[in-house]
């Protein structure tokens, strides 16, 4: 029988932990011989000097994890485990070092952020705090797949009011963001399918696509948006769109070509269309645009949302209205999915909602982009060199056109030496035709001041670096 | 030229909107023909009795969503659109009903809920409001695909100490939920794979493979877990294990059964084990029962945990530990995805971790479900008509076989009739193979007059049903 020599320290873990990896170690390192007794607890507590029932647990620890096993009116014996597997772990990776180098800009004409400087946290903590509160406790079960029923009736009323979108709250399905949902979509509409996408278009919606297996396929677009006949030809039978404010090139699409698009749609059974009114909120002329899911009478239309321009990019909360006609599949293969935004921030939107702390925030911040976006404008209109301005009306961000020859490439050097970034057009264009040179310029994230400042600056570098 | 009959009402709306909508109106309903010239806006003014600008915005807005032109120097045109698509809409749908039938019981044995009585509110409303000053702007930014970094770090050293995985930070995935994690998963493995998953087993994972696509086989267990030669004649390329604590049967898989299994998965280049650790801190004996994770030395095991038993199932917070070998392709698929936790709510939790709350409120619910696994495991002993009871030791429910031959259906009839919600064994069998005879009893929800109650109510209800 196997005696142990071991040196128990008092000071250190548990004695019965001690005992317990050092017989471990013994039979990793094959020291004890498989089908080998070990002493009972109570020869071990002798030899070691401890109590028996501190034996007794080293030992059922090690029964636990199945080490050794016990054979009744026989004692303990250690378990066959012979050269199966390596347990002993190879060498530690190191650290990984997470750095990201980013170019440093003085100022970064970024069509992608938004203003956060004017969000109402104090409104936003209070709402926590009373949604924490030690008596809604039904708060932290797992909630309704498709989100919460309050807050899917506040998004539904939202959207009747603001965008002129049909939306039962059953119709409504929460997710955590937009990548999220079109994940959820494809396993609603599988991914033996062609996606249409517009170019210049949203190139992260094209990629998720692209990654959820999709075949996406570009389709070019006139000054109305998306061509239908080019739509039509390119064997699609779905069509991701912005009718309201294309992404990037700012485009409202015009109620016939809605019409047309909605033909194409009631062409097929299968095809749907999927409207992406992501910024919609920002327009700064006369009403909202409306939505093209509020003229679909047939349940075509697949109509994606977001909170991320609108309140802020990580509060992770998107939302699909489905046409009636996809709710049973939704039953079927959507409703096992577990919803990701925590009950507790669905609960504060849906009472920042509710109680027109929404509306009025979207007030607010229509005014201050409008204002920014007349600020941008007006510089670029008094700046020399510029040919077209695109994009105006809505949004967060405008498109230039130069009246010389330049690369967009040499554009953005000239801009990036300044300490300016700018956007070439091309990063949006999502096949090999050549679109034409412009750039983005987006003001969400500026200060007034700043936009004044960057536009100088960035005048000064175009006229510097003409040939 | 067409002539406009309109009644304004200066109390309503805008005037400019009133004109626009009429006009739109009559467009719609095709009283004002395709190519009609409609009347400059100074005529419109005239007739209307309102200023130019007003005119102006209205046709400004019709302009926009594309119900007329403008040509220069001609005046304004109604846009062609006949007949394409139909812009009314149809009735509206009546609102919906959502109720969800519940039977109601008196006490409920639930084998899923968690304790939220003990949860420290009180500290995570703390760490709310300092998570949510307006100085953390950052944090309401776009944030890593992976998750914070500062969690991911708190969460390695937890899974290290607590657990014994492996995991450098950049090994972890942070997601909202495991059905998410397991949707994110399918994308960087592919579908095109078996999965063999335990039986009776976890079903609402086996659900979510199934709908993901895969192929789904289920391999039996005997009493030291999955049958690692039926996982070899499967033709599986994953197995999704529990080897901490197997649900439902409570199995801890021995360390030769793992050897055996990592064994299996080092065989074939594009084999995985999924390993799901949902509930391994709740173990009432000796040491915590380390994860396989730990001992696979090949970058063979992907491990998936949750917050959602340990915290609240509603918080959504759950993790990837992704091997080395898979790190690659997480860039190259996985990576797009953005998170779908927001940051606020990953900051919260690295805070509760990295100050030492999460250790306690996991020694506190530690000791709270031990107290009622001891309560339930007594009232069971003693309880007549009981065979044997399995599951001890860990988890947050028993399992128990009775010895007479009535069937499941007939012991949960009898628990229903006096109010007493059971869980028969093969709720959890995920192939046709039967299972033996079992019911769950959960405990964790019901506090431990409660459980003590809820035993008695059981006892005579099956003693009431001995035929």
């Amino acid at each position: 029988m196997y005696e142990m020599i071991l040196n128990l320290d008092g000071e250190k873990k548990n004695l019965y932990e001690q005992i317990y990896e050092y017989i471990r170690e013994e039979i990793r390192k094959g020291r004890i011989r498989c089908g080998e007794r070990l002493p009972s607890t109570r020869i071990l507590a002798g030899q070691l000097d401890v109590s028996r029932s501190t034996a007794q647990l080293a030992y059922e620890q090690l029964l636990s994890e199945g080490y050794i096993e016990a054979v009744p009116c026989k004692g303990y014996f250690v378990c066959e485990m012979d050269g199966l597997y390596h347990l002993e772990q190879e060498t530690a990776v190191s650290e990984e070092n997470e750095t990201t180098e980013t170019r440093k800009y003085l100022y970064d004409f970024t069509p992608n952020g938004i203003d956060l400087e004017h969000f109402p946290y104090a409104v936003w903590r209070k709402l926590s705090r009373e949604v924490l509160q030690d008596d809604q406790k039904e708060l932290f079960h797992l909630g309704d797949p498709k989100g919460e029923y309050a807050l899917r009736k506040a998004i539904s009323s939202y959207l009747h009011q603001a965008r002129g979108v049909n939306a039962q709250p059953s119709q409504i399905v929460i997710g955590a963001g937009n990548d999220y949902l079109q994940m959820l979509l494809s396993r609603m509409l599988g991914t033996k399918r062609r996606i249409a996408m517009e170019s210049p278009g949203y190139r992260h919606a094209y990629d998720i696509f692209q990654r959820l297996g999709y075949d996406c396929c570009t389709v070019s677009m006139d000054r109305y948006g998306m061509d239908v006949r080019e739509l039509q030809k390119s064997g699609a039978d779905m069509a991701y769109v912005m009718p309201s404010h294309q992404y990037p090139m700012g485009i409202v699409m015009p109620v016939r070509r809605r019409q047309e698009l909605l033909q194409w749609a009631v062409m097929k059974e299968e095809r749907y269309i999927i409207e992406d009114d992501y910024d919609s909120e920002f327009r700064y002329i006369g009403k909202p645009i409306p939505s093209l899911q509020g003229s679909d009478t047939c349940q075509k239309v697949i109509y994606i949302g977001t909170f991320s321009k609108s309140i802020m990019p990580s509060l992770r909360i998107s939302y699909l209205v489905l046409p009636m006609r996809l709710l049973e599949r939704y039953e079927q293969v959507g409703r096992s999915f577990s919803c990701t935004v925590s009950r507790t921030d669905q609960k504060m939107l849906q009472l920042f909602m509710e109680r027109g702390y929404f509306e009025r925030h979207l007030n607010k911040m229509r005014a201050l982009y409008r204002s920014k976006h007349d600020i941008l404008l007006g510089e670029l209109r008094r700046m020399k060199g510029i040919k077209r301005i695109f994009g105006e009306r809505s949004g967060v961000h405008l498109l230039v056109q130069m009246e010389d020859k330049r690369t967009e490439q040499e554009l953005t050097d000239c801009a990036g030496q300044a300490g300016i970034r700018v956007y070439p057009l091309s990063e949006y264009c999502l096949d090999d035709r050549t679109c034409e040179t412009m750039m983005l310029l987006g003001y969400a994230t500026m200060k007034e001041e700043e936009i004044r400042t960057a536009a100088g600056l960035l005048e000064r570098s175009w006229e510097r670096g003409k040939r």
